[in-house]
């Protein structure tokens, strides 16, 4: 039997783990599909041309759809299952604000420093330490704002949120010891209690990565 | 007379820029609200508390409301003024995966390899030859995605295409001849044809940028 849902992802993708935290803390019935990013499988003309043309991950298929972009996967998991969600626009375009900064800043610039970090030989080269200067600017926003509310949007969990901690639970590879910003150590804390979450590295397949 | 929507916005920003093309493009009642950017303003705690804890800028003021983020703005904008959107939830999500696509990628590499490279001198650094590298990869991707159609999404102009195009009439400040990508160039040409079209420096205040 085929789950209802099939996520492409692998264990170190905080992207893909956007999706596979929604798909847990909502008790779907899905499996992962491994993805062999560190051997090239996302550069390959069969993943552009059959999966994402934007040769990323995470994918859902579900109902005979493929839907890429962490960001749309979580709208349409939110309205499918029921959680998560917005209940009118000016809330939908609270959310769709702090996915854009996420995707823009908060998560791009937090998973290309860790990447050159911890995958590559690069982690003390300058375009490591231009990623890790605006990682920290980022850390800063949303430490403030987060400093006077218990979750990112609308004044309870939402996508938003699940978003934006995709890459945090990682934070030894990045190097950030939370107790420099508190307020997200605490909402990191609260997200953690929830029901059916695990950790990356235990909720998707690939890791630890094979001896090179 | 105040204008019906102001927009806090400087010639230089296009992510400024989508949202100014999309108010020209609407025949919007429209004015900027200069934002000094090159010394400093976006840093400063007035504007972070006031106008945009994220200290960027697009914001849009409109019935007592701010907006910020480009992609949020075009959402509003989109359903405000009936142009540029969506008609049901599948065009709405294939949309929002291009807007996310070029604020993750398209639009964040390139920007920041045209600010390393006209407005610092560290345009031959590593950082600056890391983005363009990424950059060239996220216009490969548009590349092939508009190989096969005239528009981004939906098969006609909607604010995807206005949100990639933001920082693409800079590309002499990114040195990239459109010969390169041929379909990229097609589609900016459809855009540029398109009423209400101008460039953002004869859009925004703020260029050129006085002598230092």
């Amino acid at each position: 039997m085929m789950a209802e849902y099939t996520l492409y992802c692998f264990a170190q993708s905080g992207n893909s783990y956007k999706a596979a935290l929604m798909l847990s803390l909502c008790g779907a019935d899905w499996e992962p599909r491994f993805v062999d990013y560190f051997n090239g499988e996302t550069r390959t003309p069969a993943y552009r041309g059959d999966v994402n043309v934007m040769g990323e991950v995470p994918v859902l298929v579900h109902g005979g759809m493929q839907l890429s972009q962490s960001g749309v996967i979580l709208d349409y998991l939110s309205e499918r299952l029921g959680r998560f969600g917005w209940d009118n626009d000016a809330e939908r375009r609270e959310v769709l604000r702090w996915l854009l900064f996420d995707n823009h800043k908060f998560t791009s610039y937090t998973a290309t420093y860790r990447f050159l970090r911890t995958f590559t030989d690069q982690g003390e080269g300058d375009a490591a330490k231009f990623f890790q200067a605006r990682m920290k600017g980022a850390f800063g926003v949303a430490e403030a704002h987060l400093g006077t509310r218990a979750y990112v949007a609308c004044g309870r969990p939402t996508i938003a949120d699940l978003s934006l901690c995709g890459y945090m639970f990682f934070e030894d590879e990045f190097g950030i010891d939370w107790a420099e910003y508190p307020a997200i150590g605490a909402w990191l804390e609260r997200l953690k209690a929830m029901p059916g979450w695990a950790h990356p590295y235990d909720m998707m397949p690939g890791h630890p990565l094979p001896r090179s």
